[in-house]
């Protein structure tokens, strides 16, 4: 039976049996020591971010399975890796926990954080734990990228297309699911799965950094409608997006929703991990339609009018409010998840 | 007047201002973007470390200024970093605070945090921000270190003299002062200085690994009775502690404590964020009294038993039980600090 931990060394070696291939990886000493050691590759330059992840802000412990907890705090934060083009290498991890949930939710936790470090080779190099009344998580994640091939979200010219991958508003979709539900969700339920154990995009972005496809790249966090404009603004540039060209959900998941929800999910729900990116027209053919079975759908354009608008089609253009997730807004929802 | 930021991109705004010479640590992209970029130095391995900071847990906000919570959380993640022997070269910020927090209170920490930052060379790279009902800070800080020179816990052997920096004492003696306090702290005064603003020791941990004096090191943290017997751990040896020669707080500072409350202090004070490192007897003499003026001091013997003792004279050796800082320990008092 799992039983809670006596002491901090205790509660480290849990956590250290999901260490995970550190050497393939880079990483010369992880815990155990007052810090990690990780060589580089030669030729890239390192890609540096970290991320909060926190019990009643951005999960709930009634509703989220410790595992999706875990696979989701890692893959959220290797998403904004993917989002500059590069690899993930190793990540630190930050847990304050209450001492109840240091057996079996720990255990579960680590399982699931266990498995996304293996899905996307990025092994556990160390971290810091401490007793709290509360679930905190802090992930920082270390990739590389080769020297000069990041993609930043500035470089944008007028004329650019707007594409993003996959499909958008389904994890809301599923946040809301799971909000109607009286307990810990079902792992297995495919409504939430993009909702729970979301899948960085790595790979394209690593390809669309090799090729050199694109003029600027993010992920999509916090709906499209808060996170295009930012990408907007770093170039000092503006978009058209056209509604009917979104990859918004289908038919399939909306027997309950109709086709104006679809897209307010689409233009506003935030936790896709899609990526965002502009590419200029000459280079736009070489975009296919499909990569691993990923579709890849140019939803706008890109114009030296600063301002962000929406096309309905029917002439009837407006601007596009950002709706999604913005914690510090007066206005903003309470709770992101 | 200071005023509460509207919105998570003022708050970065704010943060921006105290990014510091980036470019000169190798930080080629900043704030604003996904993640950041750092180029690192060749024939350097990278040192990655990360450390807790939270509200309650390890400071508390009626009592510590700001300023000292801001130098604070980046100094004692520095003192990370020279425990291995490397110099710091950049950080990153996760911070969640409630709006009331955003306008003097982060203005005043922001300023303790960019002197920390300027006073190590370490700028900021990055972060995460979000709305909470208290003040979670989590630091990340990039090290580097000439490759294979990294100073780790293990590699002791027996007969090694153990070394500390500084005085053992003096941060938690500060705490108890504190505790006395009724209102925040001065930031002037002398006593509380070491708590309020400790000085990781970057310029001697760097020092030993230039010169390979050392067989292990790490920083004092959570008090030498705790600290030590993890160092010995690491390498499969046991050590006997000189009460003696322990470099306890001078008379000045104990007109109301005795010498017996001295040598506690000095055995299980946590904070002091000082040097504990293992010489081989034939490059004892190679380590100077004085190094810039901080005391090094050889405090006892690594031994083949694997037990730790404290020798207080007279024949009277005995185990030495570790009494500082476990945040998992059921005995552990329920503040650190």
């Amino acid at each position: 039976m799992a039983r809670a931990v006596q002491n901090e060394n205790s509660l480290l070696r849990k956590i250290e049996r999901i260490r995970g291939r550190q050497l393939a990886s880079g990483v010369i000493l992880g815990i155990g020591d007052d810090a990690a050691l990780f060589r580089p590759t030669s030729g890239r330059e390192m890609v540096l971010t970290c991320d909060w992840f926190l019990e009643g802000t951005h999960f709930l412990s009634d509703k989220h399975p410790p595992a999706s907890i875990g696979w989701k705090c890692l893959a959220r934060a290797i998403s904004d890796v993917a989002a500059m083009g590069g690899a993930p290498k190793c990540f630190l991890l930050s847990l304050a926990l209450p001492n109840f949930r240091t057996s079996r939710w720990l255990d579960e936790f680590l399982r699931g954080l266990d498995r996304a470090s293996r899905r996307f080779h990025c092994p556990l190099a160390g971290g810091d734990t401490t007793e709290r009344n509360e679930i905190l998580i802090n992930i920082t994640v270390v990739g590389e990228v080769r020297t000069g091939r990041a993609l930043l979200r500035s470089g944008i010219r007028a004329g650019d297309i707007i594409y993003v991958s996959g499909r958008l508003g389904e994890a809301e979709l599923g946040l809301r699911r799971l909000r109607q539900a009286k307990k810990i969700a079902s792992i297995k339920s495919p409504l939430l799965r993009k909702h729970l154990y979301p899948e960085p995009r790595v790979r394209l972005g690593r390809w669309l950094a090799e090729k050199r496809l694109v003029t600027a790249m993010m992920d999509l966090s916090d709906g499209l409608s808060s996170d295009l404009p930012r990408l907007c603004e770093a170039s000092r540039v503006g978009a058209v997006v056209h509604a009917a060209k979104l990859p918004s959900l289908p038919k399939t998941h909306l027997a309950d929703i109709s086709d104006s929800d679809a897209l307010q999910l689409a233009l506003h729900g935030g936790d896709d991990y899609e990526l965002l990116f502009t590419v200029p027209p000459r280079k736009a053919r070489r975009i296919p339609p499909l990569l691993d079975g990923l579709p890849l759908t140019a939803i706008g354009l890109i114009t030296r009018d600063r301002r962000i608008l929406i096309s309905e089609g029917n002439g009837n253009t407006h601007a596009l409010p950002a709706h999604g997730w913005d914690p510090f807004r007066k206005a903003a929802k309470k709770i992101s998840i």
